[in-house]
């Protein structure tokens, strides 16, 4: 596909973390041509090794620090409370021409941290929350399409340099994604709405469910509806302890409107309200059915 | 495919709905060759009309008693709230010989209201639920597959024709169907805990987000643990409305259940216990990434 614009061909990426998220975006950088060389490490080292007889990375590091070693472009793929400890252990070598990112779900604790951590250097850091995933983890399962087709949300912060901003929006929409910028903030808010509380109703539904009598006997009847509707429930808990942690003060905001909707239709269900009932199904049933994931626009 | 016993061959359909499930059900009955003839009635003309010309049915009836009689098998594809109102209308031409059946979710209602209208023909009923359906209604995605390799939960009664529910068995097995039998109360428990409840909770999702303020941005975020946790939310309203009311006992009680677990984990996010939280959320992870749907078994 033409571009209008020319992607920043890297060097080499310093890859901290050689999982789902980290592999799938060092098999796609290499799939479009955007790097030379990956340098990756993870903590534990048969992931490392596993990574690099893959291809997934070319050379294994025996610390973060090293994987940043003459990096023009990290990216950090560590679960989110991970975040901190890694900046500190690569801050010596980040120098204002790396361009750093992370792909963690949740943005204020990532951008706090790297204030913190990075200060005079906190403007190479552009934080991104790539909207895809899957049920699986481990670096077995990367993916150079996992990015194809998808959401990035950008979070700069006043002080993040344009150029680090600006090579990383060419980067993402070179792998094919929507990039949409908005503040740490506002992030946290609509995904703690949109995923964060899905996951942790997904999560409460199980363990409500399983944790019957009749559990097993209920879950062995349960049709294509529920599988759907429960599929996130299988994601990985380290992952989504810290997510659900990390984003608590909007999680908790919107578990408390989820449940004071639900207990409004309770309401209207122990009453035997039914036309108002239905109203209130309509409502959601007609949000849903024109209700899209928004697609990447098309390159011209 | 060569089966063990002879399926009945049905001389006549009546079906008293032509949407959805009622439109799919004379399809793939047709198709397997296990019907001469279909007589259809729906509330609207338009409906019965439009099914006659797409080949759902042969025959349009003016009327639910009219489309009985003749019948040696009928189904009643109409809400669940509709299910005595419609026992009512065609009691005066069911026979023993009649092979009676529903489609509806809840069946205890459906049990109750059979008991009440049938009488002394309620031993010709087979309360059936076949655990399909598609976000969309309406005779126009009839589809004779709707029910191919999908699970049928048959209710018997204690007053229950043996060769009613044989026949039964026989038929939805050779559509492709696991049968499997329980009785309506445990039919009810169940399907509140994995259907009605997860709808439940999808319609106050959407609800909860699309009545804030930001509620519209943050649904275009959205990503696809959203697209398919909040599929069912789409449902058809006037459908849902008389299930969850149908079965508002077991129904709250699956919801007392469910917001009791989600407060206990939002107590362990607000308190930051992380590896408790980890803990629950591996459980949860554990057993929906070892669910699988029940498929029939095959056949001999």
């Amino acid at each position: 596909m033409q571009t209008s614009w020319a992607p920043s061909m890297f060097e080499q990426l310093g890859l901290i973390g050689c999982g789902l998220m980290g592999g799938s975006f060092a098999l796609a950088l290499k799939r479009a041509g955007l790097v030379k060389r990956v340098v990756g490490y993870s903590k534990s080292p048969s992931t490392t090794e596993r990574a690099r007889q893959m291809g997934v990375i070319d050379v294994e590091a025996p610390s973060a620090l090293l994987a940043v070693s003459g990096a023009d472009i990290v990216l950090l793929a560590v679960p989110v409370s991970a975040t901190e400890a890694t900046f500190k252990a690569i801050r010596h070598l980040v120098t204002p021409n790396t361009l750093i990112m992370d792909v963690g779900s949740t943005k204020r604790d990532v951008v706090d941290a790297a204030r913190r951590v990075l200060r005079d250097h906190v403007g190479c850091f552009v934080p991104a929350h790539p909207i895809t995933g899957k049920e699986v983890s481990g670096v077995e399962h990367a993916d150079a399409n996992l990015y194809a087709g998808k959401q990035v949300i950008l979070t700069p912060i006043e002080r993040t340099f344009t150029v680090q901003l600006m090579k990383a929006t060419n980067l993402w929409t070179a792998l094919g994604c929507n990039v949409i910028k908005m503040s740490p903030q506002a992030h946290d808010a609509a995904y703690a709405a949109v995923s964060h509380l899905p996951h942790l109703i997904a999560f409460a539904l199980m363990n409500g469910i399983a944790g019957q009598d009749h559990g097993k006997e209920y879950l062995a009847l349960a049709g294509p509806g529920f599988r759907d509707f429960s599929r996130i429930a299988a994601s990985d808990p380290k992952m989504w302890r810290d997510i659900l942690i990390a984003n608590r003060e909007e999680l908790l905001e919107q578990s408390r409107i989820f449940q004071q909707t639900l207990q409004s239709l309770e309401q209207l269900i122990s009453g035997g309200a039914g036309d108002q009932l239905e109203e209130r199904i309509q409502q959601a049933s007609h949000t849903r059915a024109n209700w899209r994931i928004s697609s990447p626009k098309p390159q011209k």
